[in-house]
């Protein structure tokens, strides 16, 4: 027997049967099944786990929705009748997909959530043989992406939990230690200032930051190196945090690390202030690139600049070129530009943003000048 | 920017070598596409890790394989041309999908890994829209399930450690703590003693215990209970440990216990005393079975007998009526018969056994006795 503890449950059912009716509506005649995750924890308030053994969220175009769970896994799930789904649990010897297909009805087509495994997906195509089968991300995602108070309210305490961590970093990165030695430290730090667990942790120094997705390896941090630490993780709601600032251990020995810096922050600052409502995506990526591109950086930013984020760490909307999606009120996203010198050093910049009725709420409020520790 | 840290590489690149070859003639003839996770730690020694970029390796019936990874996470690969693998680097705006199935040529077949999430097969599927998807579950479980030699001193390992950690439980089990307050402990204690991380830590006090899949709870432990304590996880090696032993915290005020307990130890060791080249995986669940069957608690053990264990805590071979597998050396799977007593307490036996080449080698070693905390 081995399953990962359960996440504690969220509890508000009014919240949860909300949803459950937003997801039918805006499934508009589709099935949706909906495997272990965040969107299940999205609809249900709970996780799930996910094995070998099929657990998913059936929600047919007419009927009540219905969780088919294997009977050794119901007891993990609490509350269901109240949001009004039904617990159809199954033992070893029965077709669990016959018993989501039944439920699923005559469906035409079938949305499987994104993260829903080949081997489940397959499964229910083999029970519904003419059903269409497409991605139930575009559904939940125009839910999940506006962010109500409560998730707002999960998202500030995350970032004030992450500020709390880079206002420590000086106690961990010194010379001589390894970003290993240096990572594990504000791992702990992570869960001390109120995350479930470290999701990720980046120290990225000297040549090492130059590359944004290094996580940490046993480099010993000198004195001179510039250092990108980019961390996160839930708290206990499940929404995530995600900020990255980058630090100087003593003077910088790259002569050249301070203008680029004042280029980083204003691009940084020029894409938060571009967000409000109405304003696409791809233009909050665009006002940071202008500013990185004009001083003639362009090259050296090599990723979008930003995510959404929620129960994921990475989530909609995007921040990058082609997005024209307009922005709305309780949308939460990353905005992370970097600049990357390949073999010497890379600084990046990262807050989370949400959305209000009329500009922007940043989620993260450490200094966002380089963090010189001598 | 978010990525969970690597875990350490595998470097053996001739034992890779070899296992994408036997991957490739297993699949006879059918394109693979794995994506990260288990599977692709078992052949290219490096899990990956899977976001909504396509990360990808894909083997080709005839040429050379590919992984296809978003440029950014390249760098997180070492030593693929070591392996005969070719990197295909993408970048937003580019189709990762036409990559991989340029690779996999006019593959009228393609098995995609059990894993691999719905956004990436439909990804595949629509990128190939004549080719028939399958699983590549079945392909790469026949390799998989024979353990080779560095596998099982892995698992030896990690039998090890855990047995450490049982030796220690009854430091933190005691009446008055919550199962929660000892869980904590325990899942430091498996770090400790060798573990990189805690996967998963059951420990199901009197009630608890009857759900097999109960993880921890508030309750608080009281004198009198029987403890069910399940526990695992990986090595740096990336395989896992996963033992129960059943703890009475003072003499058990359930007078049935002692009985039902000798019923359940014999019908473990019966198991484990089954395993040998040549017996069915069904037998050695029969086994188990019978004995707790002729003693009236048939209907009171209410899971198959074990599971398969490796890179994965569950996989293949499963210990399960239905399954006539003819177990061979190297095979290692869970012994765990338990009986559950809904409402008043549990008991599990759990340990991780090889197959030899004329028997069986366990990989736990602590008394199987029910143990009485004093």
């Amino acid at each position: 027997m081995a399953r990962r503890s359960a996440l504690p449950p969220v509890h508000d059912a009014a919240v949860l049967r909300a949803r459950l009716d937003r997801a039918r509506e805006a499934a508009a005649g589709t099935g949706l099944v909906i495997a272990p995750g965040s969107d299940l924890r999205y609809l249900i308030g709970q996780p799930g786990g996910s094995f070998e053994r099929l657990t998913a969220l059936v929600i047919p175009a007419d009927g009540a929705p219905a969780l088919v769970v294997p009977k050794l896994e119901a007891p993990g799930f609490d509350g269901l009748e109240e949001l009004g789904v039904e617990v159809l649990t199954w033992v070893d010897g029965v077709d669990p997909y016959a018993l989501a297909a039944e439920r699923l009805g005559g469906a035409e087509r079938v949305a499987v959530s994104d993260f829903t495994p080949a081997l489940h997906v397959f499964g229910i195509r083999d029970a519904l043989p003419k059903a269409e089968q497409v991605l139930a991300g575009p559904i939940v995602r125009e839910l999940r992406m506006r962010k109500d108070a409560a998730e707002i309210a999960a998202l500030r305490k995350a970032g004030a939990a992450i500020d709390r961590v880079h206002a420590r970093v000086g106690e961990w990165l010194r010379p001589g230690r390894t970003e290993a030695e240096v990572g594990a430290d504000i791992a702990a730090a992570l869960v001390e200032e109120g995350h479930t667990e470290a999701d990720f942790v980046i120290v990225g120094s000297g040549p090492n930051g130059a590359s944004p997705h290094h996580a940490l390896s046993d480099r010993v941090i000198e004195t001179g190196d510039v250092v990108v630490v980019d961390i996160g993780g839930p708290v206990a709601e499940g929404y995530n945090s995600d900020s990255t600032r980058t630090y100087a251990v003593g003077n910088p020995r790259d002569a050249d690390i301070a203008a680029t810096y004042a280029v980083l922050q204003e691009a940084q600052q020029a894409a938060v202030d571009a967000v409000r409502p109405g304003a696409t995506a791809e233009s909050i990526d665009a006002a940071a690139r202008d500013v990185i591109t004009a001083a003639g950086f362009g090259d050296y930013f090599i990723h979008r600049t930003g995510h959404g984020i929620g129960l994921d760490v990475h989530e909609e909307p995007y921040i990058v070129a082609g997005n024209d999606l307009r922005l709305e009120e309780g949308m939460a996203f990353s905005i992370e530009p970097g600049i990357y010198q390949a073999g010497r050093w890379g600084a990046r910049i990262e807050d989370i943003v949400v959305v209000t009725s009329d500009g922007v709420e940043s989620m993260n409020n450490q200094p966002h000048d380089l963090v010189v520790l001598t």
